[in-house]
């Protein structure tokens, strides 16, 4: 498949990996084809130790219009049905799970399964005039697993509001409520997230590992648990090479040289 | 009992049952009377089908005081006080659970069980004069059961300063911390929540039922438990009539028909 | 030790124990001597009835700069590491289960185990020229135990920022997002935090303990065994002498005497 046709589009450069939805004409709908797409390439950044960030984009009018609804009424079976929500659901984990931070560029509307997405990825910047909405209510199909990710980054109300109503939300109430991290001129935004992923590429690839697995794992606990577990994720941190280093060269005040463990 | 001397009044309009708390005089204080009225009518309009969404409002000076003091203060035994917090608990969790969406209408002071009422509810409006507490520690009795609802809405330094000050937060802090929805003109209030109501109550019985029930549930759960779950009802969901008409209709660009279920 | 020379100051005054941090040299550091100390002195206040509440200042440029990174490389072996950070995750959590309210009173930089620190108290006030950063990741040691308090005081997208990009935020953005509950003039920071804890000084000793500890526990339950316990701790409260004395002042509108049983 050349690269102008895929349905999704991967570029690396300098230990950032950018995957791009590219189903423009049907607003980036997570079609069977391109989740499987998704949880590929996934799989595959996952175990590539040059990809120290992921930007996650879209190419269209839409950031992502969810699932692909003539695909799914006519999906014959139960089988089918729920498999295509096992697929959608082992994508959006995979996000969380990716060892790399993942970072979503969000230029227009994301709505259901695409506001899952934004709600999945463990940061998020939009342009003005992104909006986000979950309006499964509308056609008769809440979003409930879309509301796992939401109910996750906003407070409840809010979740439910959005919810229950189907309504969008704009960029700016998006920010107030944690759904995204910054809300940027659309001219602006592929220069901020490049930015905020040079930073983050500039980190020690083993210590950002350590750490996103651990926040996810940690917030599943009760206090006393967190705190053990973190502890023993911390002492590791300290023993390897990468905190030495970079202990040793922030004492020195030169720049750190990591070895990513 | 006439209506006009319930403590509490239902009243039932297309779709929408609006239950009324009418004790203006004792500022809505929830006796056991009441409380036993409010458990009464939830189980009722949990049975209902006719019901598609609940307003819960208030008349007089206060949305709602809290527990009856005085009343409190009367009982005899151990075995009195505990059955008057069950009794509180059962209602705010039949708000959780009832299988419609419960808007909470919030013209004035909401204090102490009052406040947690409005935590539970899925949805809140409140006037612009509104108020918000958990005063309970003024009186050497903190307010731990309400706690429970305002904890769950709000973070936990905001949850923190109401429960250890008692001092009242207004209408527009509690719109920023999570607590209410929106904030609204006092002349404006019956018209939001109405035009709110009348958007849900347009919506499929059967999915808001469903999206709801898995809403609070997920959220008890970890990542991949909530997942497992919400693809679940998400597959039931997708099977079920309403999906698979509103699905048709907005591919055909007409109104959906519901059939419930 | 004399006062001067103590690398943690114990004040009291009229039932407010304040803690001051007084290495400024080392901008506050917790080394080890720092932190023992801190745990012994809480230790202490945890038994000291005419303790009712707690402020956490600091004196010098920075009110904590986290962890003694000099110290932390100069340790032989994993033993010692683990013990570090066990001795360090003891101390958050003295701070969460101490009976009596924790006010951190934050007039500078509050870094890495410094911000968990204002995290883990149960309200923050903050002077505008403070700010808040989770920096571990800049040189090769993510903020895991940190993490652990920031996390429950902030959105999980903000949290991850803090911790991915190791930036600063200031005060205002930290009272946003939830992570303090005040921002004021650094002229005013003492006054203010004085107030706060005055009032709460004036509660029911017994009340505020039953409360604080309520409060914590709820939160790692689901609903209905949140509501099961928090029903419990009320109906204890309602019969201790203390909410009858408050009760009983409330309904004759006078000031209530505590006992604090």
């Amino acid at each position: 498949m050349s690269e102008v046709e895929s349905i999704l589009i991967r570029r690396d450069e300098a230990g950032i990996a950018t995957l791009t939805l590219n189903r423009p004409a049907a607003r980036n709908a997570l079609s069977v084809a391109l989740m499987t797409e998704m949880e590929t390439h996934l799989a595959d950044i996952a175990k590539d130790r040059s990809v120290r960030v992921v930007v996650l984009g879209a190419n269209g009018p839409a950031f992502c219009a969810g699932h692909d609804l003539k695909e799914m009424r006519a999906l014959q079976s139960r089988e089918e049905v729920a498999e295509v929500f096992a697929l959608c659901s082992r994508v959006m984990r995979a996000v969380v799970r990716l060892p790399q931070p993942v970072i979503a560029k969000v230029h227009a509307m994301a709505t259901a399964a695409g506001c899952q997405l934004v709600a999945s990825c463990d940061l998020a910047y939009a342009a003005e005039g992104a909006k986000f909405a979950t309006p499964g209510v509308n056609i008769g199909l809440f979003c409930s697993t879309p509301m796992v990710a939401l109910s996750r980054a906003v407070g409840r109300k809010q979740a439910m509001e959005m919810l229950l109503s189907g309504h969008p939300i704009n960029a700016g109430t998006a920010e107030r409520w944690g759904l995204v991290n910054h809300v940027v001129a659309p001219e602006s935004l592929d220069a901020e997230v490049a930015s905020m992923a040079r930073l983050i590429a500039s980190k020690s690839s083993y210590t950002l590992k350590l750490g996103k697995e651990a926040f996810y794992r940690q917030l599943e606990m009760g206090l006393d648990d967190a705190y053990a577990h973190a502890s023993q994720v911390m002492t590791e941190n300290m023993l390897a090479a990468d905190a030495a280093e970079g202990i040793d060269a922030f004492l020195d005040k030169r720049p750190p040289v990591w070895r990513g463990c």
